[in-house]
């Protein structure tokens, strides 16, 4: 098995050398380790991904007290199983095609089992990659319709016994109970340079600013909207000749490629959160 | 002689045609010409550079039918006049060193003729180049004394005839007056990608936030600070390795180049400011 | 109608004076324009898209005097045709299925009619997406057996009127008389930063080289392999940690991107061939 | 002290906690580790840096017995001992320029001691900031003079007890003799994004052949010309417009850029050469 450990706590002298010698005990192997002091929140984080003929359950046991001795917030995972997807859409399908072409093509390291989206714009296409495809529309703007579709969607979300909830694209804003319900299990796409342009229609208003640079920004959906811990982020030179419908066209592949990568930096257990931030060991 | 016009106008039939018939009265030959039209503001843009046997008077006075038929704003320069440039700086060196090096090798197409500073902390490296060196300190902390500094900065410009000034990491609000008189003339860097983390301590802002790239911003000085028309923008990939001190050294290879790189547009006449942005034709 | 006039020529004066009469006289409006002057080859390049009532027919009967007498080299298209898309795949299908998600979505300025592959991989998901896909094996590993497939291959892009190939991966080397057919008509995807790592396995190479920073390349199909003008090239930076099967899987976002811009730019008429080199006024 | 342990050896399993193990008994503290396995090769690459109340003597001392377990390559060094450092320059003074403000500036973790160069253009600038400046001409385009040069080179170098040599665009192939005796230990820039445009004139083969990026590429140097292992590369995109001198201009601030990236990596010992790559520890 390729088992993955992540873990924080407060730094001291001797955790390197605990965490080595655990290993080593297992019979394990090392294949990547690293790991990031943070001086002035005084935290120690690390990630090792070690070869080991062992069960999760045993390492666990193994591994119970020197995470106590250090007081360890930690998780020891195989790095094999894949984790069940939810992607949730609106109208615009880039980002949701590309996860769906993805998955065909067999890159994903999760199984991806099912499509919520407030808009059947994109049915279609999620049956063409033989996806289960949910409609989950606010029947009126009234505060009623709106709770029973957020309540709808968090049901299907534990009944189809979802890991990770990726929005792409989504805009719908999410109540801060289903935001809590999937702290750091749900990322979600922003079409700006976080936090440049937070809120409605950021390519309008980089293209009001005048800016020189546009990106996107995927990060853990918290309940302060556009405020989470940033997972990733990419960026694209512009000129005063892209208007905001050609910043909207280019910035399109920037915000499917972001989305993509911080997906896969969360399956492959590369991501840590502490505080408001990410520790990104790739 | 080589000269550049620059203009903007409504955008209407004819301009081109009008503009393209100018040069080729005058007997002159484009070398790079460039438009922009932008239909939101209903507005046209040109640069036009051409080789020319004729002396600016002439041809202002040859174009200036044209100029008015089309109720344009417009200039039109000699390409190897050399502006005068005055520098301000404070405690940080490294843009202020990168421009005197640049001045040095002849990379500036321009005369680097005073460094003025709030501090004399990098008088002797000034000197070393044989630039001019103002100690224009703050006497005390008053309003008083704030403005009898302002006051002689504003007598330094004016007296030594600049055309440019650059802030080059220069770190006092300027007042309102100040920033009227030198509209479109004066340069500022901004040492993050605005509009994210406008104001004071950025490097800091941005670590506190977690954002896996920064930037710097090269921007015309308006009375809002930081608010001015985006001259030029680059931007770092960073990660949580990158404390603030680290964030502020990385940071500063790209605050010179930003800033080296609007000075060459602004001396090149290669900016059109209209509204809050600018149109760089490079 | 908004048409597009692509034009080169020797520099002379007068070019950019006449052009911008034909505009004006046919009643056109200049929406954009862009030229570039290469002094070392003596050459003038324009790109002028314009809006106007009048058929294409007669604008190309204006012009033709206009192109008469400074022997330009010239097209004038009608924007809104859209050029009939062949693409053409092996075993790799993460560039095919980025444009088959394009075409579904809207974003394509062009119409995707047939898939060719000399493997059979990818059918079902060409199906999927309702395009027509044509299995073309090579039958065996002899002189006659490929020239054969050659042979299908060229006839199956007449049959169906193809105006612009795209090849997405599609590994094998084709035959002179094919590239020569499809002259500036045929865009490959390489999947190194040219001229490094032409040929066979560039991530194996790249690797092996230990740079720090990867590439993918549009080029124009030439006789020569990997040799053709290059349309659009982007790069990534890497590390010691990327194997070759990392830089693999990284470089494949950055081919399917490079490659639907460089489509894209061409269906948009806005590149320019000149010897070896392309201009791309964008 | 803070030390910086470097080591490579054949991967087993035990190397981490038996490293651990020893900065814990030597009652030091990690401030930073990371590591590499490169399957390929069959190595494990290894930098720790940490804070130690002990002398280098006595930790080289408790290292040697795991270092000899392991059979390991290793290297034991204080962070805080600063290397002296010659630059090597020709008649370009952008890099030159551009190391000698860093070290005014204090940026430099070492101490700049000697500028030699085959031409006398610099003398100036260079003693403008104090430092030592040696004109070692090349007296006649002969075998025998370009060997003395070479030879009065070698003896500067040693003469000065320097540590590391940086060729700031120096424009001079040198002899094997000379590469071997600085292997690891001389750092070159080369203007191109190596392995394209290796050899002379790379900016003039760049517009050749028509590229979308240039780079610039700041590696070790070998015997074998613009072979050796790259430990730094950045790239910059570029067009049609960019003929060769302004990509030379364009060129010039990525160059110096590198350049000081890829001592500073050196100086804080975080590059490990293996075979014809680099593992950098940043």
């Amino acid at each position: 098995m390729r088992a993955v450990l992540l873990l924080q706590c407060r730094d001291r002298s001797g955790i390197v050398a605990a965490v080595g010698s655990f290993v080593a005990d297992a019979g394990g192997n090392v294949v990547e380790a690293d790991q990031h002091s943070d001086p002035s929140a005084g935290l120690f984080l690390q990630r090792v991904e070690f070869d080991v003929d062992a069960s999760l359950t045993s390492l666990r046991d193994m591994f119970a007290p020197v995470a106590e001795r250090f007081a360890m917030e930690w998780s020891l995972r195989d790095l094999a199983a894949r984790p069940r997807i939810a992607v949730l859409a609106s109208r615009q399908g880039h980002c949701l095609a590309d996860l769906l072409v993805r998955d065909a093509l067999g890159e994903l390291a999760g199984n991806f089992v099912v499509v919520g989206s407030n808009h059947d714009t994109h049915a279609e296409l999620v049956q063409r990659f033989d996806v289960p495809f949910r409609h989950l529309p606010v029947s009126r703007d009234t505060p009623e319709a709106r709770d029973a579709q957020e309540r709808a969607l968090g049901a299907l979300l534990h009944e189809m016994a979802i890991d990770v909830v990726v929005l792409a694209r989504y805009m719908r804003v999410l109540p801060a109970w289903l935001a809590d319900d999937w702290n750091q299990r749900m990322i979600n796409i922003h079409h700006s340079f976080l936090p440049s342009f937070a809120g409605a229609r950021p390519y309008a208003q980089a293209h009001e600013r005048g800016v020189k640079v546009i990106g996107a920004t995927a990060h853990y959906v918290t309940p302060e909207l556009d405020q989470g811990p940033i997972i990733a982020q990419q960026v694209l030179p512009v000129s005063h000749r892209d208007d905001p419908e050609r910043l909207e066209r280019r910035g399109r592949d920037l915000e499917a490629v972001v989305l993509a990568e911080a997906l896969r930096l969360h399956l492959e257990h590369r991501v840590i959160v502490y505080g408001r931030r990410t520790a990104v060991f790739d």
